[in-house]
């Protein structure tokens, strides 16, 4: 099996003001062609930086990708330091000259002097086309070693290695057969699942490998099995595996597929023809932007009301005075009151609602900072859920967001 | 100057499934401590890699921070490849068994046999308290080298960070003086604010060093000074410093500290007592997310309608049939009657509103895929602008949320 490394470039990544995204988007990406990355690493804008973390990264694997640096301001000097470690020069090229004058052809006010600079790259790379931007896209092969170097902005980091990268990387490496399967349970910690599973887990063979991979209250249960073998039989082989998993884990099993939980409510949605809106207090909003995330939403969600003040439980979804007065905002009736006045002012088959005390203040001994009422309602029931969660602001508003689209999950399977 | 690296630690990291945060959010703080860090490395669980990745570490700096790898599942060795490294071997530590039989006390069934080997810990090392888990937060220190190794989970190891590890590098550090100074612009494309700023940033002392970090269509301007000397006397000299570069970006110009957008704009309607709701149609609860961020928006914040399909904009915010009719929901006068319809219905003093393209399908010749129309209204104006933005279906909603912000903040202003 191949094995790559990724050096990503930037001063920004270690004062901490911006999240890497680039290297996992990389890593996935060469995974799924079987290629095993052993190492990321964050350096500086520096050209002492960038060329050690190249020949270290060239000692241990003979593929290294690289994102940042590519700018065309005085900090970005990632292009000039390839220019060194390679022994080569900047030069002209028309071609991404060419590219550059149509990009911003609708918006010449962009081009200056600075913009000049970026269709100078290394004489000695071959220029890949970035469909949408104006960095260069570099892949230098050198004595057996092969390097791209690819902008630091997300968006056309994804563009380079998916137009780009993979289809020349996919014609070139051989490959082992390497698979992924995911389970994804909920409602278990980790260290319960794993004693319960224990024997199961210990008699699997030496080429496969079971990964706990907890994140938002679920556990994705990742079986990674990697061989040179037939890929037919090593998907038997797992099938059976996993078929031999889930009556142990049934009652906490929420999906036998890696997709996103929005993802499998929406295609179970669209499967039933039915609709769904929110309601949403402490959640403010991730309910909404789970549900229209990803497109295509517009066929099964119709839209939310966000009651963050109680005039507006009141006033737009019709919860009661009473209810407000007698039981509080965080409670049973008033989410199910919620749930039911959004499914009936918007005219949807299913409404979800959220309320509770996402913190930090505003917790009470009844109601701690966490407490969260959730409610799932369609024309026939009406489900509540009292959950406690613990964390951030953003963590508790985040788990009580998942938790409501699991409670709706589970009312579409039955 | 105090220098350090920090190891993350996961196999789930290198194949893509999950995107560190802790590094970014670890690197913020030592940069706060006058620490600067080197480098990031991601390895996987793996003996040897972790090992590895620690000995180059301690060969270039003398501090390093880890996280990952202390679960008490079989992929999670941390501990034990710790003890080989600083040849010691794993004990039961009494006060770490009392800490998890207290975090659990309210949980009794999260506790088994492998909750119990949360409590074998290295013995060569301090263990510090992890208030908020069941993972041990250690302290090495050996030969004149720091290691501090904590939780993946990122909670965890941000609380670790803050209650622990920061306040005793505070102690332990001698740091230089360091300081940041942050101005955001916006409208103009970072070639163009570079030339803009040429003379001025040519001027800066070696000491000081500008770096530009775009986002979110803004751009940051981060000025940094790093010397041995009074810190009086260096912010006096980047205040100065600064006073003359704003005169050259006035026009871009949004703002002089290093804060997010929804909380410049929380503050002046807190200032001025006033209050504000969303209508969203693209971007689908992004400006309700943002206003509703952080801790105290509930006084100036009253809620949201995201009326995504068209039913909701006329049955819920009021938008006349006509206007759908004749100019669409992408239009000028559709988002003026969101914003108009939304203040109206929820009764606040500023109504956002946002309608646009998406994406990926839905783009047409006249509105192609990133056209969003967005307004901002209270009882003497409404203010609309269309905007073109590129990018993926999530960064045309983020930068359309954005954009709706600072059209708000911008009327604030005035």
């Amino acid at each position: 099996m191949e094995k790559a490394e990724i050096i990503v470039i930037g001063d920004e990544l270690l004062i901490g003001q911006v999240v890497d995204t680039n290297s996992g988007m990389i890593a996935g990406q060469l995974n799924m062609l079987g290629i095993a990355v052993e190492r990321t690493t964050a350096v500086h804008d520096s050209e002492y930086a960038i060329t050690s973390a190249l020949d270290e990264a060239f000692s241990r694997v003979g593929l290294v990708l690289m994102t940042g640096g590519l700018g065309p301001t005085k900090d970005d000097i990632t292009k000039t330091t390839l220019c060194k470690f390679f022994h080569t020069r900047l030069v002209e090229d028309p071609a991404v000259k060419q590219h550059i004058l149509q990009l911003y052809s609708d918006r010449p006010q962009v081009l200056n002097s600075l913009t000049a600079t970026q269709w100078q790259v290394p004489e000695a790379c071959q220029v890949l086309e970035n469909r949408v931007g104006s960095a260069p896209l570099m892949e230098f092969c050198k004595d057996g070693k092969l390097l791209y170097s690819m902008p630091g902005v997300p968006y056309e980091a994804e563009v380079a290695m998916q137009e780009q990268i993979v289809p020349r990387l996919r014609s070139m490496v051989q490959t082992n057969v390497i698979l992924h399967r995911t389970l994804i349970v909920y409602g278990i910690p980790e260290s319960s699942l794993a004693l319960l599973i224990a024997d199961w887990e210990d008699a699997l063979p030496e080429y496969m490998h079971l990964a706990y991979l907890p994140s938002n209250r679920m556990i994705r249960l990742r079986l990674t099995a990697s061989v040179h073998t037939d890929k037919h039989s090593l998907e038997a082989e797992m099938s059976a595996r996993l078929d031999a998993l889930k009556p142990l884990i049934h009652d906490y099993l929420i999906a036998e597929e890696d997709k996103p939980i929005e993802v499998l409510v929406g295609e179970l949605l669209k499967k039933r023809g039915e609709t769904v809106s929110s309601a949403e207090s402490c959640t403010g909003g991730k309910v909404a932007m789970l549900l229209n995330k990803h497109a295509g939403s517009s066929s099964f969600y119709y839209g939310t009301v966000v009651a963050y003040d109680n005039s507006v439980k009141q006033k737009v979804l019709g919860v009661k005075s009473d209810t407000l007065e007698s039981v509080g905002a965080v409670s049973e009736q008033t989410v199910a009151e919620m749930a039911n006045g959004v499914r009936a002012l918007l005219g949807t088959t299913w409404g979800v609602a959220t309320s509770g005390i996402a913190g930090p203040d505003g917790g009470t001994k009844e109601k701690p900072v966490g407490t969260v009422w959730i409610a799932v309602s369609n024309e026939n029931a009406t489900i509540a859920q009292c959950c406690h969660f613990r964390g951030s602001r953003d963590q508790i508003t985040t788990h009580a967001a998942t938790a409501a689209l699991i409670l709706l999950l589970q009312q579409l399977k039955k």
